[in-house]
């Protein structure tokens, strides 16, 4: 009997290791909704910019760092710069695949997969920050946006925006829409057709390649976000001309994109964290742009003694007849382009014409 | 010996039991962070809006969901409407005194106490939304909100923002400035000093007394915020002509107060999950008011007939040198002001100009 008792102690003592082991300890957290071990995620984000690069290359780690800390270190993301696991313009499929769970980039650069797909970033003559904003989550574009993603197994999310880009750095100045031939242009998504229309060459780089081929005479021209990041990237020591004129990106907005099956392995909390992490940081990127913007123009014209221009209303003009050309073509070619499109002009056309009574006219009087 | 491996076997049982209960269930569950039985919260958020009111009574009611959802249920917020526990005017001293941990408000309302608040809110010829909250996460005015409130045991943070608001809604056409003599208005924060110089009698009253009081005939005229609110308020019952001009509050900055023992109690991750579901809800509130504000006019001017006026150039000006009186008067009045205008005024002289040149352009190039 005494063996007995043993034995009972001992199986008494198995169970209770047992039951604690399940209880968790420091290496093995509890879930506070489920009161099964959580399970901890470590996932990698690559992206499109240089690591740590202002603006665009903090959104992301902005990212993790919210993500992390609400998540009380149950889903950890690890942050890679342009090049460091794959090559900038490679992050769509990288996600995609499921290489990577999530990536930080431009919709736009998507555009030989995904037609629509600069119409969720930047398109020339298009929606401000705020009406892109109000356009996606109010105006029915986010639900086009995953609609347009989901074939390729990503959720997208918004994931900042840049504000009003400025017109790029000119060897040359532009004072008729003539000077745009021949031009060799650093220039993405549509703009770029646009101005294949003028008679320029646009090239696609990612932003890492662009100063050396500026510098080097491989482009004559580029344009790459507004002075915030334009100072970092140094373009004023490759080029003489500033051109202010928003045109070509009135916004660019940044996305963040998921891999959908990660996503729907996560606990709905974390699923949360996640999309009200992005919202957040989603403001916080063109809170950024907006509040240092002013000062690196400053720093440019003062300090670097660039000549800023504007282009000729005439070539405005121009451009954006051209624009609407190549809207028509895009929507002409491609049914996905053609469905984002309606709702997007609609959309624009209403909040444009609002906006025409309120901020146009304060901005006029203020 | 039996009866003792029955004894063994029963408190066997209460162990595990016992641990099993320390373990957690879906009623305690256990912290992901710490391994110990999870504390969980229940607050309280009393409100200067209706219940559920557009825009402004949506922003606590998606910040109390963010919240829910992303700690699993450990931090519950019931959000009460103006009234419905305190008065929407008592909003700020409730969460002062701990009376409940949060409240959703607007700064300008508590001017009497703090006289810069309405800086962090809505002043005549301030900030948009946008340069608001540029200034707010990365020109320093963050601080100095959190410097202002700390007397009072009150953490704030940004919370939604309405847009450009119109004019406002009048009983009698606005000509000159000369009529603007005493008008009886519903008007909050500084604007109403600068009317005061103009000769009006401002009113200060929350937004659920002012349909009654303009139908009435005890005030003249109102302004409340921008079609989307005001049709939802019915004011074009109660008064023929709708002023679309922005000046008095080109953006409305609304914030959440937080009780800082409440929420110093809290730890990290969910300290955390609040600040990050403050920041979301602050774009989501823009997006909100920029998507609904133009169907909401269509509706006022196709559906109810309003009449759209816009002040003319000269009553602007004017009420734009009152405006310039007021600023100087707070600041030699009150060192706080004085210090808060100083970092405000000087981030608008620097954001204004940038934006002179790229989003006033491009709306007027587009």
């Amino acid at each position: 009997m005494k063996n007995l008792l043993k034995k009972v102690v001992v199986v008494t003592v198995a169970i209770t290791v047992l039951i604690l082991g399940g209880c968790g300890d420091k290496q093995k957290p509890i879930s506070a909704t489920t009161a099964t071990p959580a399970q901890t995620y470590h996932w990698k984000m690559v992206t499109s910019w240089p690591k740590n690069f202002p603006g665009l290359g903090m959104a992301p780690e902005k990212f993790a760092k919210h993500v992390n800390e609400m998540s009380g270190g149950r889903l950890t993301i690890q942050v890679y710069g342009a090049g460091e696991l794959v090559p900038g313009f490679e992050v769509f499929d990288a996600v995609s695949q499921g290489t990577v769970q999530m990536g930080h980039s431009g919709a736009y650069y998507w555009k030989g997969k995904i037609p629509a797909s600069p119409l969720f970033g930047a398109i020339p003559f298009g929606m401000t920050a705020d009406e892109l904003n109000a356009w996606l989550y109010y105006g029915g574009g986010m639900e086009l946006y995953r609609e347009m993603y989901k074939p390729f197994g990503i959720i997208p999310m918004a994931g900042g925006n840049t504000g009003a880009q400025f017109g790029g750095w000119f060897k040359k100045e532009i004072n008729s829409i003539d000077d745009l031939k021949g031009l060799k242009m650093r220039i993405p998504g549509l703009a770029g057709d646009v101005l294949k229309k003028a008679g320029a060459i646009p090239v696609n780089l990612t932003g890492g390649e662009i100063f050396s081929s500026l510098q080097s005479g491989a482009i004559d021209a580029t344009e790459w976000v507004g002075p915030y990041n334009d100072l970092a990237f140094g373009f004023y020591q490759a080029a003489d001309y500033y051109y202010t004129s928003v045109w070509h990106e009135p916004s660019a907005g940044l996305e963040f994109l998921i891999n959908e099956k990660a996503f729907n392995s996560l606990p709905k909390d974390l699923q949360q964290i996640i999309t009200v992490a992005a919202r957040a940081v989603n403001e916080d990127t063109l809170d950024e742009y907006n509040a240092r913007n002013n000062s690196a123009l400053k720093t440019l014209v003062e300090k670097h003694h660039v000549k800023l221009r504007q282009f000729p209303p005439e070539v405005l003009a121009q451009l954006k007849k051209y624009t609407n050309e190549v809207m028509s073509e895009q929507a002409a070619k491609d049914a996905g382009f053609a469905k984002v499109w309606k709702s997007y002009s609609e959309f624009l056309a209403n909040i444009r014409s609002y906006n025409d009574i309120t901020l146009k006219e304060y901005y006029k009087n203020r």
